[in-house]
């Protein structure tokens, strides 16, 4: 098939790469020309414009916007709206908020376009490892680009089969899955990010304890020095605990067990704010993922926080308690 | 009638001068000698050691000790218990684990000895305010020497009734009460002070709110800079979050808004602590008490926690997001 | 001075009561002709539907729309905005979202007319307590105003005063403050209620740990059989928690300390979840308000939660663990 | 090797089994004469009482106690150190407290025996899959004991490697770890444990935001019906989430996604408990680990809680909130 892109830093240009291995064709286009070119050499048709891109493309056309959420694909989609034909496909395989999918989908549809969220897991694995897709929009038009989604996929590979599934493997076995309707691909990949968060938060509470037991928080008789790298390794034999976040935590201690090279400063992107704002809205109780989404946030105020200060100055009013200096 | 107190720091000397204020006797000690002599000038009779100390109270003898929980207290009773005869009574004024004051009664009734465990409530305050006290033991030991603690407990004052109250006051409208067996008043007292952990979060999330709303996090046109002194004083005008607490950080905030001689650092001490690992031994979920006590522990690590690095250690694994530098 | 009232609940009726107690005139309306009736026999000026009321103002007028926050109030402020003329005010008194107070200013702007908003705290106290008010909006609208909210707040009272403030007595003073432009009232009653939610919450956390300590999760030598009632009364008299909620508890545990009136279900209102949301927006960890507003989510979920299913599921999965009847 | 084994439950039978196939001889005893009979017909030489299993077996002897946790640990152990010969060493494989077993080590090492503590983790799945072992004690009673600890862990298998090891595979890469002095072995496992509830409540928290999509929570036309067995399938691969636990859920999800056959009730176990307590003691913040036990505590409270009761007193108090009925 024929796909065209537009955006190809890391996650569109491994997209476009993994595509032509599977045979199919690429029109891309970047505001940044060497990107084209380096696509075009590796055999995708570059385009200089959405115009160009447009025209290269045989209708009903499908172009896959992987730009970053916000402003630089909502302005993208709107010039691609002015360049398509009725029945064309505009796919968001950003980190788009499912509100502006749902959205935008109407809008388009008021043209005759269709609109397809795709949202992705796999990082920087994905060209090697295949792209988790969550995919939300029309399911005929999911029908009719399938090929693209099923080469972009991980596939069945040698992972032990789920219990109970037997005959002919299903989509979701293969790696991608039709979620619903306009919004809900990006609404099932934000969750499976909130999900992370709180996974990850897990981990570093429990590396946080296995490193506490040998400081000066305790009597030197209560003490334990015990080797994190080993730990993470073993837990990757058999243990309840093991998971690729797991396997990535293994060989990052293996480098370095302080892990010095880091901060401790930890960014958040949308979907982990929006996982809570769903939560709210939907009243269901998150601690977990919300307590990941807080201590984000706490690890970046580095100084004393204005809250904390209140703490301070009430244990002063109360109880005469001078701030402790050397804490 | 007349006491023994160990112990005179702040609250120990304040507790021998509003039992004097009462006309009550007191006998005192403590290892700094300047101590005693203050108070001897204000009509205390001093007691150079315990043994002296002892004779010169009245059979049956009442002491109250009021140290530093743990070896100072503990210590110090198990002289005592050497020193005093069958009838007398130790009074625990500290912040004692409640489970040492189970072990600690049961130990001295084997000796004839008495044991009331005080959790005093009132901080520095106590001297003028009156002290809450919630108090463990024997009832017929407590109604003994219940005259001293109705001389320094708070008394009804000004204070509107609680509806459906009527007739005489009781003793917890005084502002002490005979909570239960040994123990059950350091119990009651420690989840006081799990509460207050509690309360002071709950301010401090919401003037970090306050505050927050005015800073850079927000677009400029999404910004109000709010006065947190006005607020705080407003609030204590008939809204629902009127409290004490609340009293103490509109005095903090009038003298500085910016709470700037404050680093932000927060000690815990021990009931905050025992209060999470009483929840945990009943099985009771205390999410916002144990978010109060983390809050603390995570005040303290200024620096980026070994956790944080986990959590970017694995960022940088599966998406290779390198840490941003400016956070 | 003179003011129009729509919507004459409880609140409303009883802001009408208040301002003609201080001598202030009022013409009110409510789609209920009763409750007009009713407000006449108190001595004021009924109006049958909103263009009477406005005839009945003399300019500018201000016109205080006390409704539930959403259709009711923002349809009530779209016909107003068609009947006022300009240099006319509307004041919302209800608990709008303080975006749509943004909003709602810069259109009502557009035709002359002035918009403030008021958080209003006091409850179903607030006629003889007085209300304690946060006013956002523009500055000298507000202070034309001022008579009418000088008379509605609880006034100065004979509440000890704030350490370091002198002099004649300020606006918060007498309950109620300018918090900032269109927003800043409704927002500052916003976390005012966030904190409200997580004192509540650190309260009944604490009340179910003394009543847990009495039952069967422990050994019987390890209970107390505690009061409850006498314990709230004890703290209410000079201990750090103490506080009008904590009356308010007094007050329904010596009615009642087994609560049997009420199932445990407990609802939540706009601004215990918006207060999340800005926080989320704001980057600032809430860990104590989002689980006192989580708790009521899971208030309400009597039944085992889908989540907790999942938990269940995994345990049977990994360790063959069945779930235990009995629980 | 040699080993004697006490308790033949499905831990200890299959440990017996696992090492047998491995060529290892075994000296079993059980409570149950039947499972005692069960083993001897695989091979085990049965011992009727505990004499018999240590004279059955050559000096150094070891023996593996595997039996709940608690007093049938203590009992069996305190019998063995009277049985056994300097030079000897127990071994505990259950779920013990680390700081029974720094107290056993130091209690054993008196008489001259020695004492490892083996956290296991694997379940149900460790007689195919291998056990998991976290082994705390004196090194070089470890390394004695090492060929039995290498028959049962799981060993290489092919698991990719972690990035960074290389040349011969490690103790880690085999399954097992010399984790430290003794109580280090069970100090791993309870912090394994603790990650555990975490990571469980993290996907409970995510399922059930993905199932209150379609729920009545949300006006119909911001619903979406998402097909949790799919999207547990499809996280399968490639995603960031992937973990043994999601597999189990994949597998439940398949069988029943309604789950209908669990009630929601969880049970806990000590070691989720004593992380809190440790990080309590440790001074670390463990929001996520704490929240996922708490959710248990409150999953099995299926009635409101007296805590909620409190809540809605307060409401009623202060704003006349009659607690809604259907809820």
């Amino acid at each position: 098939m024929q796909l065209g892109i537009i955006g190809l830093g890391r996650m569109g240009g491994n997209i476009a790469r993994r595509l032509m291995r599977a045979g199919h064709r690429t029109v891309v286009h970047d505001r940044n020309r060497e990107a084209i070119t380096g696509l075009e050499g590796e055999g995708a048709q570059g385009a200089h414009d959405l115009g160009a891109l447009v025209q290269k493309l045989k209708a009903p056309r499908a172009v896959w916007v992987m730009l970053p959420a916000g402003d630089a694909t909502e302005q993208t989609i709107a010039q691609l709206a002015e360049l398509l034909e009725p029945g064309d496909a505009i796919i968001d395989g950003g980190n788009t908020f499912y509100k502006d999918d749902m959205r935008r989908a109407a809008e388009l549809a008021k043209r005759g376009l269709h609109y397809l969220d795709v949202g992705t897991s796999g990082g920087v694995w994905g060209l090697d490892r295949g792209y988790c897709m969550m995919i939300g929009g029309e399911k005929d038009v999911f029908e009719r680009l399938e090929p693209l989604f099923k080469a972009l996929a991980p596939g069945v590979g040698d992972i032990p089969r789920t219990h109970g599934r037997s005959g002919e493997h299903q989509r979701a076995e293969h790696g991608y899955i039709h979620a619903g309707p306009p919004g809900a691909g990006h609404y099932v990949k934000m969750v499976h990010n909130g999900i992370e968060y709180g996974l990850m938060q897990a981990y570093a509470e429990g590396f946080d304890l296995l490193r506490s037991k040998g400081g000066n928080e305790l009597p030197e008789d209560q003490r334990f020095d015990l080797n994190v790298a080993e730990i993470a390794e073993v837990w990757r034999r058999g243990s309840v605990v093991t998971s690729w976040l797991l396997d990535l935590t293994a060989d990052a201690l293996v480098a370095d067990p302080q892990l010095s090279q880091f901060s401790g400063s930890v960014s958040d992107s949308g979907e982990g704010r929006w996982t809570i704002d769903a939560a709210v809205e939907q009243a269901v109780p998150v601690p977990v993922l919300s307590s990941a989404l807080f201590a984000r946030f706490r690890s970046r105020q580095q100084q004393g926080t204005y809250g904390d200060k209140i703490l301070s100055a009430m244990r002063l009013g109360f109880g005469g308690h001078v701030e402790k200096k050397g804490e």
